[in-house]
């Protein structure tokens, strides 16, 4: 019997490295430990120094050339009213990306980041533009309701495009933000079902729904979820749960992991695209520095799950990668001081009197 | 009968102008809801980008030459072994601060702020350094323990010098640091006394010490406490339990806020020279942003007297105006959104479906 052609491949996620390095942390907490101030001092840029030393290998972690990549898409379960907002801006959104008028724009500039936006499956043509991949797997994805949001192929291209885009990057940090109108809808559904979490925990007012729109978001998942029961495995949830940019978000994060980049984490969905990623190649976690903690509700049981604390706490709910940026200058301290400091032996600073001395 | 000239005249304090303007509030509150976001989806960055455009009186602020000054004092009241470390090392610090090695500089460097050192009374003389401001009151204040820490004479001195300072400063920010071995006791005692708290609520390790260390701290400062039980006023208390340095800050800091500047706000000593400012010249406080939460325990206390978030929580313990200076890009980062986010209209995006539609 020969091979069905049409039978897809399974997916060939890289080796992530392993972080841990117990020589290594002891030369790190060693140098940390020297450095011109009290003991633990600079409590959590301390621990942020230690972990971008283990993830580049050496006592003196640099960052080069970091990198934002946007990554957008439509959902076809909007389609059922699961967001304040249309399908519509996301499109709308992307054409203000690459105006440069949006808030990632204004904070990528701020800070000197490189920045793409990455079409992952918008509902919409776009015209060419130096600033935009297209990387369009398909306009949208389908309706989770009545069909997986992916079938599998398109769920693979999506995770390999995200790999494939990864392999061109410059620098060694990676933030992966998004915009599609719908997708705190799927990630939602993913963490539920990937989380094996209650989908009430799960499920937030995403852009801004008042309580009667959040009451609709939470049947018409609960409807979805159901349907789509037998998808247990990291790769089948995704797929049937969707949606494109997380796919793709989810194999960048792993290639991005595998080239030990540092990757910068923004929110919510960033965030369980990283979830995702650590089921399908375990250890991605091991290289994620997490930026800040979303207001959407769901992020509090995804952060228990991965046992991450992020930087800052802002109160914001925005996607796009913008919590990300706005954590970057913690990690470019976190390298200065280790790298810059002096050492009490360099600075001829004496011992304090108890038994800490540095 | 003439007035004897030794009685020091009252300390005269300039006007803090009041902050509150409820139509700039609306045009501010206006134009951040109008940005290609949804709304409040930056969180507390829209708190922050309200409050510089109400401290510069206008819906553009802007952040020039924001500046670092750090205050250098010593203690008298570390003969009696309050401190984990040696007296010497304020002195040593101020070399390090010099020479550029310490966690101040570093950070300083990163974010492009000026940055000066002030002997407010250090025990130590210095050579002339282009960096650094010898308005130096005394060598290291009394031994609160058996007298006044400084004269009233030598506080109002303090507390001028630092008003005098600010009239210097380029910018429209400032950063208040400080380096002085034994100031979070009298930063405790202050708090204790003008907050009206349990001693036990405002005594920390400061620079590390130890059980033992902690609890014969405690006892001190009890004793200092009550020897100086009728230093119950703003001035009164800070003149008998310190320091210098605090002093100075306080000064720097009424005239920074009458003078319209923003007050970035580091984490527990700083935050007590501006309780003191607040009783001094009520209304200091509306000019803060407070940028960090301090692991030493009393910060908990002081920011529940002014009604205070700090944006950053890294549990650092360092002074020297380092968590304030980590905290400076967010304050970019609210600037730049007000000024460069494109509005819906700008960028052609629909409204929310719901009433929340911006």
């Amino acid at each position: 019997m020969t091979q069905d052609p049409f039978v897809p491949d399974a997916l060939i996620v890289p080796v992530i490295p392993p972080l841990a390095n117990a020589k290594l942390g002891r030369q790190l907490r060693q140098v940390i430990d020297h450095k011109t101030k009290p003991l633990g001092a600079l409590g959590r840029l301390e621990t942020l120094a230690l972990q971008l030393g283990l993830i580049q290998g050496g006592v003196h972690p640099v960052i080069t050339q970091p990198q934002i990549r946007v990554f957008a898409a439509d959902h076809g379960l909007t389609r059922h009213g699961t967001s304040a907002y249309p399908s519509d801006v996301t499109a709308q959104m992307v054409h203000n990306f690459l105006q440069g008028g949006a808030a990632i724009n204004v904070f990528a500039r701020q800070h000197g980041l490189g920045l793409q936006v990455v079409d992952a499956g918008v509902d919409a043509e776009f015209d060419y533009h130096p600033a935009l991949l297209d990387c369009k797997v398909r306009r949208g994805s389908r309706d989770a309701l009545s069909e997986p949001a992916m079938t599998e192929a398109e769920c693979r291209e999506a995770i390999e495009q995200g790999m494939a885009l990864v392999e061109q990057l410059p620098g060694n940090l990676l933030i992966v933000g998004e915009m599609g109108i719908g997708n705190t809808s799927a990630a939602s559904l993913l963490l539920s079902r990937l989380g094996d979490l209650p989908l009430a925990d799960c499920v937030g007012r995403g852009t801004g729904l008042d309580d009667d729109g959040l009451r609709h978001k939470q049947q018409i998942l609960a409807q979805v979820l159901q349907r789509h029961d037998a998808a247990t495995t990291p790769l089948a949830a995704l797929a049937a749960l969707g949606g494109l940019e997380i796919a793709m978000m989810v194999g960048a994060l792993i290639k991005a992991a595998s080239q030990r980049r540092i990757l910068l984490m923004d929110g919510f969905i960033a965030g369980v695209a990283l979830l995702v990623a650590d089921q399908l190649a375990p250890g991605v976690h091991q290289y994620a520095v997490f930026a800040h903690h979303s207001a959407e509700p769901g992020h509090d049981h995804l952060l228990r799950l991965l046992d991450a604390k992020p930087l800052l706490k802002l109160q914001m709910r925005l996607g796009e990668g913008s919590g990300a940026v706005l954590a970057y200058p913690l990690l470019q301290s976190a390298c200065a001081f280790l790298n810059e400091m002096a050492s009490f032996a360099d600075a001829g600073i004496s011992a304090s009197n108890g038994d800490a001395a540095p």
